[in-house]
């Protein structure tokens, strides 16, 4: 099966939730990713560590990972901190220390250069041209990013989202990245650039897929909602486990189809709505596939109809 | 085909957005619920009019509904007026007369106590259980109402609550009512009550269909995104609307299973999301069941995925 190459961060995570708190827990955005893809495809992780790296943490990442990507730098470990409030759309990042996080530049061991599916989680887009530079078998090439690099690099960011398939933004970032507060206008701006999908997540609310065909002047769109959750004990980390259930399912599927990408959006969704289910990676170190294919019927429960 | 009893109000509407404005317009819960509704099934409209009620308006209210319960008292309609803002989610009301309405003192006509579904627009809950004890039909009610009543009438209408079949809320009415920032205690707790059905409005994301198995303690969902639409003009009734095609569709079909209650939610959302693209009820004056069926089509588009 074609493995996911995936560039992102590895680190130590701080939350403090209204459901309790976990202390240099594994954290980072290629940690989730692999943990949530690996279920339906073998992942490369490209990141870079500190010697302070807690050895347990590198049994699990192997476990859903091939590491060889993981550079150990000397000095510490990328380490965040935040607390979440009771509407749980709303963080307070109460410290970020780059550390080694600062000294990265990624460098693709050789067998990872054939991957055909790529992801680039949430870095400096300068970084994240790198990777595609060094990737010679990519075929789906996919993005994340935030706010801070479209105000602070956006010209790298622009170069970056000119050379891949797939972008992924959450509302606020496409309003942000187009100017404008029409989410459509922005979408299409956005797609207008090169991707042929773009993909907008509403936190709470779901994820929407978009297409645009030029050509018969129509926009498609999917949509798939947030699964209604009790209880949600920690929101890090479900925007990377969606992206992973997301790639690693068109990965397994190898089908890049309209049939395909739907499916691929709803196990997403059904991947992150396990993540927020417990602190860290640790609902996902356990989840299984009969797991996660439930939860795909429970969302065709939650928003099936038929013809009229 | 069973006739829809609905009270409510009928004004005129003075709306400002940033895509233009109207003055003195047709509108009121009642007037949007009846054009919507009427697209399904016959309605029966119970509300009050001052004597300056424009005939034009009474001409296009006359072809959605039987106008026999509109009432016309001495003195001068219910007037609203409000601007919206370029998030179309925020709304200022500029002035409020209630005028006339605040004599409202709703009186079935002899033929309407017989209709089987029975809508109960926003309006003070003394008067919606005015409505239910003179209703002797009745076979499936719904309920709106609004953060004013919750707070200033909360026994009457937790009274209303506990004698129909299914009530209508948005997200932060349901917060409010129950008393908690988690909006699935919160949806419990009102269908422990009595409601057989619970719809909560998301807005410009959409309407969620809730109901409980309590031998099973199982909860069940239905899901439907709003339309995304380029240009939403005036959202004005939009809520209205949304009650009006998805208890229309339900009077229409006679039928109350869980597969119509889906269709009735994509109905209601269909129809409101024409409602958003012109001013008043312009919109659905016009508006054909081609032209519904065919939305109903392109919501199924943007939902729909596949068994795996």
């Amino acid at each position: 099966m074609a493995p996911i190459l995936c560039v992102g961060t590895v680190g130590l995570d701080t939350v403090e939730t209204p459901f309790g708190r976990v202390d240099e827990a594994l954290g980072g955005s290629a940690a989730y990713f692999a943990a949530a893809a690996s279920l339906h495809a073998p992942v490369q992780l490209v990141s870079v560590v500190g010697e302070d790296f807690p050895q347990e943490h590198r049994t699990l990442l192997a476990q859903k990972a091939d590491i060889e990507g993981l550079e150990t730098l000397p000095g510490r470990c990328f380490r965040w901190s935040g607390r979440y409030h009771f509407d749980m759309n709303q963080r307070d990042t109460l410290d970020t220390q780059l550390n080694v996080l600062a000294e990265f530049n990624p460098k693709l061991p050789e067998s990872y250069r054939d991957a055909e599916y790529v992801f680039l989680a949430n870095v400096d887009p300068v970084l994240q041209l790198r990777v595609l530079e060094q990737s010679r078998g990519a075929k789906l090439t996919m993005l994340d990013s935030m706010n801070f690099w479209i105000s602070s690099a956006r010209e790298a960011l622009t170069d970056v989202i000119r050379r891949v398939d797939i972008v992924m933004m959450n509302e606020e970032e496409v309003r942000q990245y187009a100017d404008t507060s029409n989410l459509l206008k922005g979408a299409r701006q956005i797609i207008a650039l090169g991707p042929k999908t773009l993909i907008i997540k509403k936190g709470e609310y779901g994820a929407v897929l978009f297409q645009r065909n030029e050509q018969e002047g129509r926009d498609q769109f999917f949509y798939c909602p947030a699964y209604p959750l009790e209880d949600v004990k920690d929101p890090t980390g479900a925007g990377d486990s969606f992206a992973g259930g997301f790639l690693g399912y068109l990965a397994g599927a190898g089908d890049m189809s309209m049939a395909h990408l739907r499916r691929a959006l709803v196990f997403g969704s059904a991947v992150a709505s396990f993540t927020v289910e417990d602190f860290s990676v640790r609902r996902l170190a356990t989840l299984t596939g009969d797991e996660l294919r439930q939860r795909y019927r429970d969302f065709r429960e939650l928003t099936y109809f038929d013809e009229v």
